[in-house]
């Protein structure tokens, strides 16, 4: 999904409301973070200590906010059918995501993903990214070997949880990070959005299933 | 100024609104680019040609868009002091800007800049970033050749123009590249924003002038 952006303001917004300011590339780095190591960031650039409360508040602030742009969001070029490419080969995916199922679920169904498709979100694991907590769910659920899969992200958080999770990950730009911080956190290949993953399979070694 | 995602957010609206939709991070990565150019990135991104009377409305909806956030751009940490401690040195500096009269006074009003300094926008020169114009221009107004000028800016267009310049490049993080990306488009040192760099003026054998 095209949302990093979004959730980049609803945090800018989450925080203006807590009269906390920080620079937005400062927030851009963190998504898709534990939300916990995000506070724990935020702490330190902020040189405060954040109360249990106004944790408590930032969350659901972030979560309004970002609900309240839903209509932004779009998937990202070639998602769908990537997803529909690896459904009809036979190759079995999952949705592993630090959002939780509030903000998840609806992001989500506009990808239009199957009944049934594993989605792993934050709230059923213990620790989010960069622990490799969603990604050892997410290929459990598969029936497959973590050391098996692919782990597709467009942040240095999904990347580093993979390599904690002894997947190869593979880097997308469409998060704003550059190709070469990508490959820095691990990175086995770097494409521009899913619709260039989608057209270099091959290079992946990604066949049809049985 | 902490303007780069408000500049993506507004071209993203003035998209929209003729009906054209580009990733989100497509956008981000041309911020800071000569307009012209930035509409020929999007042409060939888009697959798409753009009429005249796309172009002028694309121009004037993003300079709409960008005014009507104008209450969430707020100075980057330590460029007041930045500025306040190069003036006290007698270290002259100038602002050269590849935004418009329209949209970069009342930007550069809330930086607090003195009355007198050397502004430089778009308006003023014949190409914008990545042209080496805007800090030629720059340099002419200060009285002192580009080559011994420094350009601090926070996107790889700023870097690149700076080399045209034969300026030496300092890069900022504040624009969300990452460290590596701005050394590869010629970055000498790179800090993470304005506060970083003021506090190792000492690194770019920045003296108090006479």
């Amino acid at each position: 999904m095209d949302s990093v952006y979004q959730h980049v303001l609803a945090w800018r917004d989450a925080l203006h409301e807590e009269n906390l300011d920080l620079s937005i590339w400062r927030i851009h780095r963190r998504i898709g973070m534990s939300g916990g190591l995000f506070l724990k960031a935020l702490e330190r650039e902020l040189g405060a200590t954040l109360t249990e409360g106004q944790a408590d508040r930032l969350r659901q602030s972030h979560a309004k906010a970002l609900l309240g742009r839903l209509d932004q969001i779009r998937p990202l070029p070639g998602a769908r059918e990537l997803l529909t490419t690896l459904t009809s080969m036979r190759v079995p995916w999952a949705v592993a995501t630090s959002g939780s199922e509030i903000t998840a679920r609806p992001t989500l169904a506009l990808l239009g993903i199957p009944e049934g498709t594993p989605v792993v979100t934050r709230d059923q694991v213990a620790y989010a990214k960069p622990n490799p907590d969603l990604f050892l769910a997410a290929a459990e659920r598969l029936g497959v070997p973590s050391g098996d899969c692919f782990v597709v992200g467009d942040s240095i958080w999904d990347l580093l949880a993979a390599q904690r999770a002894g997947a190869l990950g593979i880097g997308l730009l469409s998060g704003g990070y550059g190709r070469e911080e990508l490959e820095q956190a691990g990175a086995y290949r770097v494409y521009e959005d899913p619709a260039g993953l989608l057209a270099h399979l091959d290079e992946l070694g990604i066949r049809a299933g049985s």
